[in-house]
């Protein structure tokens, strides 16, 4: 007979734990999502990784390419790699030489966003922190040689209104001990018991994010990826039980119903308001996630879409999660660093009605399509933000309750200006000629003092 | 004894000439210009070479690399590059996969420009088209493996109202029989006699170019580089006689003064106007002519900023050749094609104010600022063209002289305006409220007719 | 609170053994080593791996360079491959386009070996197999693309007289699972129990091989290991219990001690009898085991040197494991084919006087310098190799007893030759003009019969 | 009209030689042969470029490749190498990083031979030495960026016996002013005047060759490529018109007929005496001259068959020109160094009967097969040297006249031996027994004074 004896593979301190909640998930939904996360609406998300060195097709090209062998990808690699050359020959090509995360921080913040999300790991697998679960096939080893969670880390504390975020994949494509536990129906958990839990650990203890942005279940249940045991340590004893905020995807049938914010489908955008706390995660790029080098122009949103949806989106209640793919020399695009700045600059003279607002009693305007309504309630302000601008002078609101006396509009970054009630509700605004090189001309805010 | 005989390189046929230009830069001087160019306003010029690969810094690369030996080339070599790695192993890298000539036509048609020139070969020497006289160091021998010159002359083709032209370096940098001639003081001339000459024959012969843009005289004369000869030949005999205009850059001395029309220096726009037809050619990127992977946005000039350009050198009887630098996989950066495509936006409204115009008597208004003249004397229209909008709702142009009875006012893409005639001279003109997404918002122009 | 639960990473049939062997060292060593092998006396041992592709200075390339930063390993590296060249970013050079194991299999079938021993996995941790536990650091996703191990084996097996062995290291330089372990003084087994012990079963099951040559203990004790766990599972239930031999490098303390035959140290030849079964692994190329480029011809043994030592190993009862290192490309050198090639020759010749023998009662000659005894008891036959040819037409051998009517002597591979008796003992044997082209000259040797 | 004038393209002095050669087969012929050549009787030839770094199939690799287009050799370069791939992008890879010269040379002279030919340009038209004329295709300027020629050139000046030879192709496969010379069937000769002559002054100024080895005519006639012209300085006028022994490929129909020394087709081995001094040279891998990694050892001569060949050759009166062919990162490979060095020690033993002599009356013996002749006047010597030994103690000589009194025979590197008279012409000589470690076993000399 033989025996390994008790396998005690991560020791983990159990002892003085008040522990509030409890694996499961009645008690981890029953935890109140931290207040920065809602008043922060609009985040940087970032699609980083080996995807970035072939860029082309999508984050999702080894998949695309091996998995489901779509013509086109590899057309691509017969065309320009030689016979043999495999995903993973990528890793040593992915320098980084132009990367400053200094100056990549530098960019987030100029967009006015509250906090960034980085993919630490994508479904590819590869760590971009030197983790011990993932040799040779992480940074540090291969490729950048640098950790690069770590600098983007660094870089982003010394920007004390910067939240960091860590987005990590559960399952991984490829993944021999994986796709075994998967041919055994996940009735077998050696993948998440030797790769993802001690990974979930490492990065948790290590960069201490705000935001732990979970993806990737591969259509296995939560319970083979433990993730409420995951969670309970999360929320009761890890370095960040106090502010970190997850997302909803931690095992099949988890999205949308469990776990921190509901997520529920990339690119969510439900044009209502949720009671639940959400997120609208989506792209720069209509197509991709991650940087693609055949992206033409049209592909791309333009300013003003994106400030629409960031509009729609906070009105209903949600945050603004904005991906970028940056290239695998580590640049950040300049259409996608315009895009940004622009943005930026919208929220320079817009920002109230954005940052720590709510959603109002109504989302968009009943009468006048294009007005969507958000409100400050520590301020007693209504904020009607308008997506285009009339060429007769003056806008119509229909909903809000205004007072003659008491009710004051100011068009942001520009001026008081005048206006007058309707019957039977709501009011007209004047409008003022405006320099387009003064104010931005994405979308307008009007402020409401003094109405309902 | 031993003698060679008489070397009859390349035999030409001298036989049934009509030689109306003779090799004197007096009589080369004497050709008018062919009418097209003047009417063209504007170019897009390409510098797409080898020097793309490394992507950084210039396209000056090689030479700032191993030449000036420069701290910042000679560092980004040792960092990212193996020991004994030179530029020509560059070549191999530059794949060009992406590469689509009638998308790039298509961009540069957007853009309304009417030329485009190429640089068929820079200063490193590498011919992008297939030349006899350039063995292995050519694009359809290494790297892209196509005759890039060819491929974007014939989609050029289906453009009846683009017109090529080919940019074409005299000196090489690192040509060990250039470098030879140089030693002798240009006593002796191995290289244009062997390499220059030919190639520029070649060019011409193959690919019919309206626009023989030279550059790079090394400091040599015209003699060393038998400019007038050639000339001759080109004005006289080659297929494009009628049609073909070119530069001043054709020896030491001629830039300025000789050739065709005259470039001067790089981002020459004088700001008044010439006697002489001239080209200010400068590029998006404001540092660099090449693409360069560390450029940020505040390197590249706004769309604005570029109309401002394009206005005030029009104004000035010049035409504008605007720089992009495609990427070593074939592509034109989103940021410069939105540039272009929303030149291309502004041209199609205000287009009637540019191509076809001349200069006016007067260039810029002597009493309000920021506004540009241009004439179409076939129209009798005199264009005023205002790079920023007022906000208090009108506009004075001091210079037009109006009729109360004749002159009509209208703004280019919206509608005629109410004006009052200014004493002495001049007008006021009233201006309507604008949406910004109806009009392109960054220059407007007033035509005005029945005023001199 | 939380757990995991129990760890059941790998389930093992415990059911019906009759488990002859107990996991102590005691029981362990008890076993008989198979009889196959002392018969063999020759195999051949193969060093393949990554460190193949640098092939430069040791199959310790890794360790030399970035463990102990040896300088030349370090200039090596800075003279010939760009900064931030990792060793992971050889394995995509590791091609073996040429490998072919037919033609492998052939040339040590022809060198007269009757086992191989493969480097399944050396100390850099790249497994020559497609293993589970061997994510994109394995021969079948990165490099050759192709199961090695399996292709030798197959090949193999169509020889019936060749054996299989496979070679694996416990520890690994780098896996940094491994140094953790070692950071604790081996008190955790993370690395043994998720990597090392599946390995091990992995290609025993899979690869069913007769000979487990284990190696690399990295200074941890045998528990550390599970050796003796390990080993009962192979002599009680693996499918090659009746036939595979093991060495004795099964954790510190273990080599020359504990396991299957000894091999004590690398070369290890003591030059008279042992009495426990042992080997002799040694290299062709006298400085390292792994291929290595700057060899220069005297660094590898003659044929003369390699036959004399292989006489010498097989008559102190030792088995010679003579080494190669095949190329990145999957060649065998010709240098190697031709030492292989010609030892074969030898044999041919001599092969009886090794194969199926066993040590003489003395084992080189007391009176003759260069005789070696070996003798066969089933064939009633004393070998007398001698590895210098006398000038003078005789020889002189002082140990055996011989009887003027029975003793018979023959020269192998030419005839039998006269002799006359010495006094008090041994004999004086006339020898024959002979012609190297028909007869090896690197040894010869004496079969002497009805002699004692 | 336009000229370029008289084109002096390279000025030769033309001044004060008293020009014993003139431009014509007739006076070129009748130069005498330097002395020096016909008694070093051995050179070794080195064929190394950048076929060197496929090494596989042939140094004609770029040939079957692109303009044959062989099976094997598409078949080839589709399994190991991207699509687009070229031969000069082969050219990186020529690292050179194992170059030695000082090495080579001391491999060369431990051979015994007296002269070296190295490949200074072979067909793919890439230059190891820093030619002015072969600008991004040599070997300083990519690949090993150091000058070849040279390096090797210095190293042999140390030894003052070894002679420097260069070989140098006129033609070039894909040059396209060589093939559009071809094209006009050789009525225009741009690819000589301004690469083929260059270049050939530009060596023999530069490294002051004892051998210029031409080779490569392309089927053009030799006054395409003005050899006799050229053949008329190198012999009046060039730093080497002593010394300079050159060969007999100097256009179609030159072969065998004109020039220096005759090599008529490559491995020509007569088998008989010619008149006019001839070379044989031949490799020691059959199937390439240039380095192959596929060769079995079965592939290589073995150092028994290359000193029949030496010893055939010398006796028919040619040279031996041995070719090696190096490895791309500049080794000479173990088996081509054993295979030297053997020569050399067997030319240690039995150089006299080699080095500074002349054929006999006699080749081969008239009775006994596998005897070849020599013979040195000035010692008054006639060397028989025996490719096999007899096993029944003596061999017989049938040509030698000889005098009981007068003749002595010696066994190089033994001693004396007795003989005796053979009628009606020859001697019988007795053997002694040899210890093959004492004296080289491939081949044997006897040495005849007073005989005739």
């Amino acid at each position: 007979m033989h025996h390994w004896g008790v396998l005690s593979l991560f020791l983990l301190s159990i002892g003085s734990c008040l522990c509030q909640y409890k694996p499961t998930w009645e008690s981890i939904d029953s935890r109140p999502l931290p207040e920065w996360f809602d008043q922060a609406k609009f985040g940087i998300f970032i699609h980083w990784g080996v995807f970035s060195v072939p860029s082309f097709g999508s984050e999702w090209f080894w998949w695309y390419w091996q998995g489901q062998k779509y013509q086109s990808y590899v057309n691509f690699m017969e065309q320009n790699y030689a016979p043999g050359f495999t995903y993973a020959d990528f890793a040593s090509q992915f320098h980084a030489e132009f990367f400053d995360p200094v100056e990549w921080v530098d960019i987030f913040a100029s967009s006015g966003a509250k906090y960034i999300v980085l993919t630490t790991k994508h479904h590819e697998g590869f760590t971009m922190w030197g983790s011990k679960y993932s040799w040779n096939w992480n940074a540090v080893a291969v490729g950048p040689k640098r950790d690069l969670v770590d600098e983007i880390a660094t870089a982003l504390r010394k920007h004390s209104d910067l939240h960091l975020g860590l987005y990590h994949s559960l399952f991984e494509w490829f993944n021999p001990l994986y796709r075994a536990d998967a041919d055994n129906h996940y009735k077998t958990n050696v993948f998440p018991t030797t790769k993802t839990l001690p990974e979930l650990y490492e990065i948790v203890n290590k960069f201490k994010p705000d935001v732990l942005w979970s993806d990737g279940d591969g259509d296995a249940p939560d319970n083979y990826w433990n993730s409420t045991g995951f969670l309970a340590w999360l929320y009761n004893e890890s370095p960040v039980r106090d502010t970190v905020v997850t997302n909803d995807r931690w095992g099949y049938g988890s999205i949308c119903k469990h776990g921190g914010y509901y997520t529920c489908s990339d690119r969510f955008n439900p044009g209502h308001l949720l009671k639940h706390k959400w997120e609208n995660c989506m792209s720069i790029d209509k197509k991709s996630w991650g940087y693609r080098r055949e992206a033409k122009l049209s592909d791309f949103l333009t300013t003003e879409q994106l400030i629409g949806i960031l509009v729609e989106t906070v009105s209903c209640g949600g945050n603004l999660l904005l991906n970028v793919g940056p290239t695998h020399d580590g640049r950040i695009m300049p259409i996608f660093e315009e895009r940004l700045r622009q943005i930026g600059q919208w929220l320079q003279v817009n920002g109230e009605a954005i940052y720590n607002s709510s959603a109002w009693r109504v989302q968009n305007d009943t009468a006048t399509p294009g007005v969507w309504y958000t409100v400050n309630t520590k301020k007693n302000a209504i904020y009607a933000i308008f997506l285009s601008w009339p060429t007769d002078g003056y806008i119509v609101l229909n909903d809000p309750i205004v007072s003659a006396s008491k009710t004051q509009v100011v068009l942001l970054g520009n001026k008081s200006v005048s206006w007058e009630s309707m019957s039977p509700t709501g009011l007209k605004v004047h409008l003022p000629q405006l320099d387009p090189s003064q104010i931005p001309s994405w979308a307008w805010t009007l402020r409401l003092t003094g109405a309902m």
